[in-house]
């Protein structure tokens, strides 16, 4: 027996394919988690059971979605970065979105007793929303990591200052935020050390540079001009080399007059054998979660394996 | 101290805000759920427990969010329906999308073990991905509903025959769809009636029927000609009179020689003092989960508030 | 020879369909016509051959796009509708905007020196840009067309004032913006009339009303209740039954025990013969630039055919 | 008197704001040219009056839209790049394809009569449709402008066959389609060659090659990488250094922690000053026609402006 009287109604869903060739960032965000964190009981200015909690979810996202290149996650926010080669889900923003954002919810309830044994969880439980932003380069991505790397240290350098005028300095809130207001960040620096003998630099590095996610490789047999173009975006011609809707160039491009175009088409593509072996590197490679800067050169370069979206020999799971 | 120098990137978020005016479904599905209910031992072709589980997680979803005027659940979907004046997160796409599952999948997860307590929850955890979609008239917005009420009607006949012969009939699976191959919906109502002696009108309305989520509701002070408008969609034109971003109409419209216009414009909306009695109203009503035909008239003009989304006097949770 | 090597490049090509079953208004600009009608003297407060030249121009656009319903124009903007069940060119919103603003520049251009035989056109041309509105219901669209109408009667009466002051009053611009600073509609008619003996409401149409375009047809054999319908919108129901990529509902729809839907189910189709007569009759009816209320009800019951978008029998060209 | 009652309406436009930092492509076709040449008697298999009107409209179009920086055209269809820097229009896709088409359109029908002298124009006009691409890399515009030339040497190298057949071979055009049914390029030329005596690398470069449109400039001031860059898209990292949305980075950056972040974000922009000068350049600088192969990175190489986006000293009109 057929639908088909009403099937029409499937004409009104309309397309939500993001851009080839551009990295998707998906950025999950607690929703009301002020609230949420002040019922449970949340240690001020930084929790390491929800921070745990953030992070064991993020890494399960990273298991199963392998198309995945790097998270990063502060307070009651992640972010997830799709390959810009990526065509999981035909790259449509709707399945992206609310498949991350299940994920992570689901291992978010599932593993909550782990991290909060004493308080169970009653309604309303913690939820999350999310939402997809294209970046065409990697410039732009990475300044788009840098900015909530930024936000992560002035946010955290505040509540730090905040938080130990009210715990130690005995100060309630609006006292501790008047003092604050109009500082500058030496201020607040100078703030802790004097009035709290806390010297901001050794505060630990999951507080002051958030967390960052991502499969551990071996830098081997990587080509070596391989780690400078995370950098300077030197691959960035090599577009929508993998893009599965992309007919395979025919070899006798008989195109005599045209001559060398080397440089701009996409490179040739993985071999079925070579991209079904990157795939199981991939499978195989031990998720970490670190607390590293991010802005600098430094954490892109040593692992090039991130945005050149090839897995290198993998570290696995001891 | 500011975080300029990055804060560009914001500006590669695109807007995806719905078109005002229009019914909003978002339906939800699980993810590889054949696999799911397989290793959990899902019964088949229906499993009660399963199904108690989907409308658990359906009114939770419901009470959190107001702007929901009726859901409609089959098998491992549910469809959740924004009425066409709802303004919740200013109509944006995927904050719509991603909130629905996100707490879908909370409940989902934190109910398993009343529904299945025998069998815990193993890595990968179940999830849910989504789609928004916009039907501009109520007759689109009831032709989607009868759309997946057909779907389930269809598809549960089918499961009902097949599984009948595996299990009652003690054949093979390869079999058993061979035998349902180009069969009519008569032809299957016949195998279960003269093989299997099961009456599939018989079969519980639920597996029928599927499962409707809405606000109960007492049928009192509304005007005589509201019910018939959820029929004929004599309402279509009171056009986004609640959008919150539109201006209220000036009193002294100085158009003297433009007349009467009446039927065309927005109804006034609702003064302050009603609608915040109509939201309280709604937060108090009861929400319920039956089994009824929605492809018919009588559940909506019975219903009248589900499509005024204007709420009745509640019937409040006992 | 194939050109495959680059043809992923329209992978980038994104799908830009306007939502099924709303009306779709296509409103033009001239650019820059602020200095355009300076350069090119034309009259003010109204020219009447710059009005004339943008009507014609409006004209041939009806004419070669038959699925457009009614037009309307007033100083350098004209809007189009499409009728809500219109396909054409799959409802893309770049392909229904380029067209209608280039099928216009070209008649703009053309037949600009039958109303400036003076004044030959020189670099840079006049030119206009465009775009797609989607309206949900016969409401919103009519609230639209009374939108652009109070804007014209609003302008309209200013500059109407405005010249009078100059070019009767013999006062400077500046001036005659300090004297209208703040003034109502009454005060307005007040200054026409006591200064300059002007009885507002009797100045001509055109300039008041703007101009509407439309299919001219006769009343004959429609339905008793069509009338009421564009006024009620009890038509919204009928929701896109002429989407060509809607599969035609099967005549034996087994669903036996879900009864009765009428009236909410798409009307039957036209047939193919009927499609075709109707066809005829709009590319036959004659095509007219009026200036009338659109605001009030009288325009549309009195031409039900315009929002059927089922033409009558055409008034032919003489 | 104030237009509030209806200005709802303006809720319904929604956002087609292109991604930032793409490179925009807008391509305009005739509309049903082939039935417009073929009663205008356009030679075949090229008419130089229709190439040089299509050029010479294009050319008007670059003139008015300083930022374009590079226009591809064939046959009855042109395309126009946008640099990614780009801000016109807020980046609006509708206004982008509207005013190119309107623009083309007007001088198409206004240099009719200089190049088609002895016929004039007569209903329907010709007109043109647009739609918007957007593309993220610089690899990506070169294979799309590729895509292009290449279909022009395909398509160019059939016509010179097919109508030589005609012409010159006097047979019909079934049988000349025949005639090239499965036919290699090789096998064209050996046909062109060995019956007609046409050595098709012989035939007019703006035949074989299409028509290249951009602004000359000398090369002087240049730095000695830039050349590469656009070869190697190393400068793909200086994302939207022009967005007009984007504040200035505060001079005090007071991140002491986060190090060396050189070569990932922005250039200094110009400053005030330089882009005012870089604006009258663009202004300045002559906008020629040429027919070269903009598939080899020659073209590019030699003319570093039109990628960069910054204009080198101008070659102005003589």
């Amino acid at each position: 027996m057929a639908n088909s009287k009403y099937e029409y109604v499937r004409a009104f869903e309309q397309s939500d394919v993001l851009l080839p060739n551009t990295w998707i960032v998906v950025r999950i965000d607690g929703r009301g988690f002020k609230r949420f964190t002040s019922k449970y009981g949340f240690r001020k200015p930084n929790d390491d059971r929800g921070i745990g909690l953030m992070n064991a979810a993020a890494k399960e996202v990273m298991k199963e979605l392998q198309d995945l290149i790097v998270g990063y996650g502060v307070s009651d926010e992640y972010s997830f970065v799709f390959h810009k080669d990526c065509t999981l889900f035909e790259r449509r923003a709707s399945k992206l979105t609310t498949t991350i954002v299940s994920i992570f919810t689901a291992y978010y309830v599932q593993l909550w007793s782990t991290y909060f044994p004493q308080t169970p969880l009653s309604t309303p439980l913690p939820s999350f929303d999310g939402r997809a932003v294209m970046y065409p380069s990697v410039g732009n991505l990475r300044d788009y990591l840098s900015w909530r790397q930024v936000d992560c240290h002035i946010n955290n350098l505040y509540n730090t200052a905040f938080w130990a005028q009210i715990q130690q300095g005995g100060i309630d809130p609006v006292k501790a935020e008047e003092e604050l207001m109009g500082t500058s960040a030496a201020d607040k620096n100078e703030i802790l050390f004097s009035r709290f003998g806390v010297n901001y630099n050794n505060e630990p590095e999951v507080y002051r540079k958030g967390s960052v996610t991502f499969r551990e490789c071996e830098l081997t047999a990587l080509p070596s001009d391989t780690s400078s173009s995370v950098v300077l975006d030197t691959t960035e011609h090599s577009a929508a080399s993998d893009l599965s809707s992309i007919p395979t160039p025919s070899t006798s491009q008989a195109r005599p007059s045209y001559g060398d175009d080397q440089g701009v088409l996409p490179p040739a593509p993985l071999s079925k054998t070579a991209a079904e072996k990157d795939r199981k590197r991939r499978a195989k490679a031990r998720i970490v979660v670190e607390h590293l800067d991010i802005i600098k050169d430094d954490f892109w370069t040593q692992r090039p394996w991130i945005l050149t979206g090839r897995a290198g020999k993998p570290v696995t799971e001891r």
